[in-house]
C-alpha cells in the first residue's frame, strides 16, 4: 500500500506544484482551474479522468461551466501520497496544454 | 428569454421527474446518482456534457468515483427553467441506460 506523506513531505511537494494548496479542513490537496469555457473545461476533465481510470485513483471534482475545483486525497491511505502529487502533476501539465488562468 | 417557473410548475415538473428533488437552500433541483464504478459515472458526465453544449445550458456538477451530484438551475432567470427540466430529463434517460441504483 502507498504511504501517507509526511507533514513535511507534502509541503514540499505542495511547493513544487504550482497552484496547489493544502485543502481546508482535511488532508488532501487541492487546485481550482478555471478554464475559457466549459469546452476546454470538460476536455480538461476527460483527459485525467482517462489518466485516473488508467491508475486506479481518482479525483474528487466539481464543475461548474468553465471551472473545475480538485481536490486529491488517498482515502487508503488517509491522507495525501505520491498518487495524488502524481495525479496533480499530469493535471498541471494538461491544464497547461489548454488555457488555465 | 427562458422564463422562471412558478413555484407550483416546478414542484409539478419534479412529480415527473424520478430521484429529482428541490436543491436545498437556493432555487434549483438536485439529484445524486450512483453508478457501478467511475467508468460509468464518468461516461454518464461525457454523454451530458455533449448535451449541456448542444444546448448551451450547463450543470454544476460533482463527481467522487461512482457518484455524480447534479445541481441545475438557471442563472440568467433566477430560478429553475424549462431548460433545467429538460435536461434533467436527459440525464435520467441517460442513466436509465447505464446501470444506476
Amino acid at each position: 500500500m502507498v504511504k501517507r506523506l509526511t507533514d513535511e513531505d507534502r509541503h514540499a511537494a505542495l511547493r513544487e506544484l504550482p497552484g496547489w494548496s493544502a485543502a481546508e479542513g482535511r488532508e488532501a490537496i487541492a487546485r481550482t482551474f478555471v478554464f475559457k469555457d466549459f469546452n476546454e473545461a470538460f476536455g480538461f476533465m476527460a483527459r485525467v479522468a482517462l489518466i485516473a481510470e488508467k491508475h486506479d485513483h481518482h479525483p474528487e471534482w466539481r464543475n461548474v461551466y468553465k471551472t473545475v475545483e480538485v481536490v486529491l486525497t488517498t482515502h487508503d491511505a488517509g491522507g495525501v501520497t505520491a498518487r495524488d502529487i502524481d495525479l496533480a502533476r499530469a493535471m498541471n501539465a494538461i491544464a497547461a496544454q489548454l488555457s488555465p488562468r
